[in-house]
């Protein structure tokens, strides 16, 4: 029979790989808490429509999207936003706001496999629903630094936006709700010609022009001057004017916070997803050329979904792109030393009568919190020593037949090379040492 | 718009049952390294011919089957073990032997929606693979039984069989591989009549339809008792007499392992999935009709896959079910009391002005690894101290614009209604006493 594969685009995580994610994981739920965000665990397939109702047309054609065997157009999630938000529409609606909400888990989209990108990769995902005030979306942004440096990386930089700005450009210009999200899409994907193209073509005023192109220039790390050029820049469109003060806002906010965090301010980022209203932002480490997590403010999907109108601001980390920065990082230090490696402990019976004995001394031994491995193998003691050695396990506790009479094993350095016997009780206390 | 519902049969985890989720994960996630089970993660999607190989036609009819934009037969995982066994069968085909392998997630299957039962459903697995003997399956027995026990549940019961004493004697009878699949799941629903009457069809020697009807009887607690009873019922199938030895030797081993563990054997007891071989166990809380757990031997499924023959022994549990268990078990208990309830903290600025410097307090307190909550809906005092009563928040840190200015903060104690200027840096040492 021909050689099984995973299915194109998807992988598996082997143990040392997969200790990394769930480390990471664990280090999301460590952060979530101490910002007070609740886990949730939500379907990973859910309706079709309410997974593209604000999704954008480029993820809607990149759903792996299916009929269940009742014929219902169902997906497998490309994102936590949207699901995250059906939950806030219906089973919590009349709870009291705001809601801090965190999931993790695996995500879906049909994407052209590369470096750091799976088509099912594994996500964080943090929600702040309910509040509309900037220190919600500063919040969001301090939790991003937070989740990062406590997941191990040293250096990112947050790139920072508003779609506020260029949609109040293109809302009082009149282009339809439809032409603005591509001109989002396009500018998201640094196509700037093609945007202005579509934007021109729409019989805009005379400073509309200019103003965009000046617009996707101004960008640096001086944020708050940066803020203020933009709301200068844009002063004849009201609405872009309120998004650039928001902005300013909630960057000082993030300053007096008083936390070290390295960001550049880009009046021309826009980002994919159709359903950002105001401040958006992606993190980025410096030998990769992938945002790390992303997010931003979403004031209408909530509504759109048939809840009631519930301001939002979210973010979503990648972990698979985490574990790529983590290990190219850690491949210019040092490997772990060899007196931080796990104890690793192996039971052998002398002989197949005494496997009972074998299972009741580990589980023994376990009950006490320790763990051990027992030889199932039926290997001869050399053999079990060699095969030990090989997978470089620290100690052995032989099972022989005298001293099981007397209570007692023998534990067997495999390090040191020595041997001692010793009394079941004291297996603990000898392996401590 | 219409309300958006979760799809039929899949449901979300509120923060109650997330955290129950999290919780029995992570213990199977100790009971894992007890054991030296490494975990793996592998993908929710699977080619469907790799899940179909040896799934048997029930579970082939209830996949979650589709394909994906490349036009691939891909399906929902109905289980773990195929995808374990494939990568055994290749990226792990030349490692040294034994495996011992271990997941947790969802898994898929298009049941009709009860109690207990979701479509999307979670489980713990663990696989050893390599090792055809019977301390392997004792192993995967007493694993099971620390599971069970780690999560806190306390009166379970084991049913254990053996697929090779029936498979014997179809075998020896002739029956196609086909048609024992049928009779098996069959038996599994407990259709004994339909099972009987599909073998009779087949042209059988006088002593198989007595032996068989006379075997679904035999059951019961005196484990090696009825393993006896067992080999002398089938004595004219070898092959039936060597499964029926092998199962005595497992409940040998199991019993002088000294764990307390309550296990009847059922000689009439099998198992829906086609790829079981030899031993195979359920178990059981005394409450709930329905398996919390189950799993077997199964010596051929990874040669069938394309790898190397490699006998394997393996289980999964449900963790739904688990849940469901653990809730019924716990409403016959006390609830929490209150002094055991998390200490939860909420930084509230007394004006808009003081909100960079409650995020700057709230950032350092979390640095400390305190857990602390934002106001961050604008709201004055009254209102947010209200809204923290509501919450039974036990803590404000109350942010104030003369306090501030000498490096202190208000901290008021919500349950017994006393508030202290407290310096920032002793904040955490308050909240202590």
């Amino acid at each position: 029979m021909a050689e099984f594969k995973t299915v194109r685009g998807m992988r598996d995580f082997l143990p040392e790989e997969a200790k990394l994610l769930r480390n990471i994981e664990g280090r999301a739920r460590e952060v979530a808490k101490l910002y007070g965000y609740k886990e949730i665990v939500t379907p990973i397939v859910e309706p079709y429509e309410l997974l593209s109702a604000k999704a954008g047309e480029e993820i809607k054609s990149r759903m792996f999207l299916f009929k269940d065997l009742g014929g219902r157009d169902v997906a497998l999630r490309p994102e936590f936003t949207a699901s995250v938000a059906r939950l806030v529409a219906t089973t919590l609606r009349n709870e009291p706001k705001p809601f801090r909400l965190f999931s993790v888990g695996s995500i879906y989209r049909y994407d052209e496999p590369q470096k750091g990108r799976y088509r099912e990769f594994w996500q964080t995902n943090y929600e702040l629903m309910g509040s509309s005030r900037p220190e919600a979306d500063a919040e969001i942004l301090l939790l991003t630094n937070s989740r990062m440096r406590a997941a191990g990386l040293k250096k990112f930089v947050f790139k920072v936006g508003h779609m506020g700005v260029l949609r109040g450009i293109l809302t009082e210009e009149k282009l339809l709700d439809k032409v603005q999200s591509t001109v989002m899409q396009l500018m998201d994907k640094k196509q700037y010609e093609d945007a202005f193209k579509l934007v021109e073509s729409a019989d805009v005023s005379e400073t509309c022009m200019p103003t965009l192109r000046e617009m996707i220039d101004l960008k640096g790390g001086n944020v708050l001057d940066v803020a203020n050029q933009v709301a200068d820049l844009v002063k004849n469109y009201e609405k872009s004017v309120e998004a650039a003060k928001n902005l300013k806002e909630i960057l000082d906010l993030i300053l007096k916070s008083g936390v070290d965090v390295e960001i550049t301010v880009d009046a021309g980022f826009a980002r994919g997803l159709e359903y950002y209203t105001g401040m958006i932002f992606e993190v980025y480490v410096p030998d990769l050329d992938i945002a790390l997590g992303g997010g931003g403010r979403y004031d209408r999907l909530i509504e759109v979904l048939g809840g009631d109108p519930t301001p939002a601001v979210g973010v979503a980390h990648g972990v698979d792109r985490m574990m790529l920065a983590l290990q190219q990082q850690n491949s210019h230090q040092r490997t772990v030393p060899q007196s931080k490696k796990e104890r690793t402990v192996l039971v052998i019976p002398v002989k197949e009568e005494l496997r009972g004995e074998a299972l009741r001394v580990s589980e023994m031994l376990r009950k006490a919190g320790m763990p051990v491995e027992l030889e199932a193998m039926g290997r001869k003691m050399a053999k079990a020593l060699e095969d030990a050695d090989r997978r470089s396990m620290t100690y052995a506790i032989i099972i022989g037949e005298k001293e099981i009479k007397e209570n007692t094993v023998v534990v067997r350095n495999l390090i040191e090379r020595v041997q001692n016997v010793v009394k079941i009780e004291d297996i603990a206390e000898s392996l401590k040492s």
